[in-house]
């Protein structure tokens, strides 16, 4: 296992992270746990900021919060004086409540809705990344409504493709994504665009793919994009003064990964929009934003998992189950992603044994790990899981009512809750029950109370059985909602 | 598409489920939508009740409640009359909320933990499915510690595998689930059992996939069971009274699948029983159970959503995207699954165009569904996706931080909420502040305020940015939590 941040492993021979005994905040906070390493995530911000903000004039650097989001998070790249990605309204919510400056948010996205966009449009986000043609117009229609003209941004397909170690210039246009520069349909938008006079059109965005350890593929995608704004110019009679090349930055997952220094990222796309540009003879842009996510909080996130059932079958595989899986991270099932572990409480011992963990769903595809390398293995040690602070909260799901983990921050040995483990009463918060539901066969009322004391289901006033009333009976439940209206 | 339930066609052109119209459903109640088709799920209920509880002698039948699990759903299960079966305490919570009778409950999961152990044995569900030796130890000293002795049957793995059209008979022995007949370690799993003086050892289950269709696949797992329980008996010096034959009923998503009528599988499996029972002169089984879950509850779902940007790539295809995807339906990004689909106010105008319906998450896999022919589409036109009961709601994520949707119980021209759409005070519900993140550079507090007159985030007492205080800036949130403890 790599050793990233701060993890090391203290005098008991457990895991630390943070300066925390990882087998202690299972003690406290329970398990599973994500436990996000601050000081990691402050050193990630501020590679990029120093590579990115201070070191490219113009440079901006936008945290895309989809890889993790929640208030915590989001005052932690405040912090640390970056802007905020965002590709929903929830997102948007999350980052405003936390005090986010609008004028540094990026509002991504291929389907935003009328409600999302007035939302955003009324918030005063700084950019948004205009995907599409239904998007213009509706995004004209909506600022002209307000009395607005935001800045707005192209999302084009550059033809570049990466993944991981390679990419390729491609002709590939079949994305739900953006609009391509081959076709000509992002010429096309931005001619439109520069027509709505409620759009400030300001310049081009592209996405060329995730997970991305090739410099010289960003540095490709900056020349193309380069390119295009040369050619855009000359369409429309005016330079487009800001550029977005996205994100996509490669993290390590297991020794398969090699991610170059964000330095590296940050100069090879300099130095290829220079030499474009200068060919060119077409100005730098005022604005170059990234927006790196993944590799941000990636590797600052790890989960600990407490060991459940082991099951040995004889000369086939030994199963370890642990308390979460797919629930908490989707990703080995739906990327099939892999990723390194240890023991927690045994950091020092040997490896013995080669066997799977397996997540408590009722599903196959519940795994987490498959054959790894690791020393004995007891009911109730404690697992970890390294690599999961992007993508994993962010995607969890409630399947087999299992109830997302708890959330904490550690540093200098200091571990502070920033995301409360849920419980029952969270699963059954937005029920509602209709009273026809509530007759029991021998046409008794059916009272129901959920048990230790929980938010009772209230009925109507006045419903003891005798008839079948009309309406619903509604879960008590607290006042207010906030909603895009 | 195949009309499912009261699915049908109204005057006015417009998709109808329950008499009610599905365009007035999404005015009402927004979308994505969940309409759950309450005649449907009551009619599929009867359809087992006929076949298995009045069908067979001793038969039972458990809903799987891992295919949709909410009040509701657990109230039209229990009204109903059929047993539910639950794999976590999130579930177990939710079906004795519900008033489940805990007598017919099955806890069924390959990891339950020593809380869910307790939680169940305290709740005196009716029957632990014990997966493996962990748990039967775990499971014993737990009886044992509050005085109980509970029926428990173990999940074998016959050695029968089915998917879909197909099945094989293998000796495929690699599983997290159970423990396989071929290896000898179901039979020393029972031996164990029997010799547990606070388990009461009732019978042996299996489950032998998911999605079938081949009836004769169920029949041989019944030969097979039928067969290693005589063999038991014969180790064991008693015969074991319970046989739990699992779910995996395959139900109609596209034109390639094609269930079989529910009775067929009773009669099958019921003949196979007798038979393979009656040449081993071992009595039949007092107590005959199965698990359908997604057979009962996945065809009386359909999901509404609004159309919203389109994107068409010139000879390349056409995007559709609305406003849910992956987030509220996993089930085409983690398996390739295949939906048919309508729109819901044009369900008379003629297919005319071939496109592919995309989600909103800023995902390349948010794809619902690849190519369908479809009518012309518009922005704002709901676009309805049939047969989303199971495992939608149930695998729902926040990714991007979406909200997950409403739901509604339609049954003679009346809708019913039994879900309430979540908004943005659920997403941060359970967020909590560290006050160390609460500065900003200038040292000056940020004082978090949600927006829309929302649950505030607090903060202690006579904190006005002078000092850095200890502790933790909690959000408002209601009181009461309900834990296993």
């Amino acid at each position: 296992m790599k050793r990233h941040g701060t993890i090391g492993v203290n005098e008991r021979g457990h895991l630390e992270i943070g300066g925390c005994d990882a087998v202690e905040l299972v003690r406290e906070f329970g398990s599973p746990l994500y436990v996000i390493d601050e000081d990691l995530v402050r050193q990630n911000c501020r590679a990029y900021h120093q590579a990115f903000i201070e070191g490219i004039p113009g440079g901006e650097v936008a945290y895309a919060s989809k890889a993790f989001c929640n208030l915590a998070m989001a005052r932690l790249v405040i912090q640390e004086d970056l802007g905020i990605d965002v590709v929903s309204a929830g997102e948007l919510y999350t980052a405003l409540s936390a005090g986010a400056d609008p004028g540094r948010i990026d509002f991504n996205g291929n389907n935003k809705t009328p409600d999302e966009l007035r939302y955003a449009l009324e918030s005063r986000v700084g950019r948004f990344i205009a995907d599409n043609f239904t998007e213009i117009q509706a995004l004209d229609e909506m600022a002209g409504s307000l009395g607005l003209r935001p800045k707005v941004l192209l999302r084009v397909q550059p033809g570049i493709e990466a993944h991981t170690h390679e990419y390729i210039q491609t002709g590939k246009i079949d994305s739900k994504f953006g609009l391509s520069i081959a076709t000509g349909q992002a010429m096309e938008a931005l001619t439109l665009m520069s027509k709505k006079e409620n759009l400030d059109l300001v310049g081009i965005h592209c996405h060329i793919g995730s997970q991305i350890f090739e410099v010289d593929a960003f540095a490709q995608a900056a020349r193309i994009m380069a390119s295009f704004m040369s050619y855009a110019r000359d369409s429309l009679g005016f330079p487009l003064p800001e550029l977005n090349l996205g994100g996509g930055f490669g993290i390590y997952y297991n020794q398969n990964d090699s991610p170059a220094p964000v330095r590296d990222f940050a100069q090879a796309m300099y130095a290829a929009l220079r030499d474009e540009m200068g060919k060119l003879s077409f100005p730098l842009p005022r604005r170059i934003s990234i927006e790196p996510g993944r590799s941000i909080i990636g590797n600052a996130g790890t989960t600990l998992y407490t060991v459940g059932s082991i099951k040995t079958i004889p000369r086939v595989r030994t199963y370890i189950a642990v308390d979460g899986g797919m629930t908490d991270n989707p990703r080995p099932a739906l990327y099939q992603a892999k990723y390194e572990m240890a023991l927690a409480n045994k950091m020092l011992a040997a490896n013995q044994i080669v066997a799977s963990v397996a997540g408590p769903c009722c599903e196959t595809g519940d795994m987490l790990i498959w054959d790894a390398a690791m020393p004995w293995v007891e009911t109730g040690d404690i697992l970890a899981v390294f690599s999961t602070g992007a993508y994993n909260y962010s995607m969890a799901s409630n399947y087999n009512r299992l109830l997302k983990p708890a959330a904490v921050l550690v540093a200098e040995g200091k571990a502070r809750l920033i995301l409360r483990r849920e419980n029952f009463a969270d699963l059954v918060r937005n029920d509602l029950m209709p009273e026809h539901l509530l007759w029991n066969q021998g046409k008794q009322w059916q009272k129901l109370t959920l048990p230790e004391g929980e938010a009772e289901l209230t009925l109507p006033e006045g419903k003891a059985g005798s008839a079948l009333p009309e309406g619903e009976a509604e879960l008590a439940l607290p006042e207010g909602e906030a909603r895009v209206e």
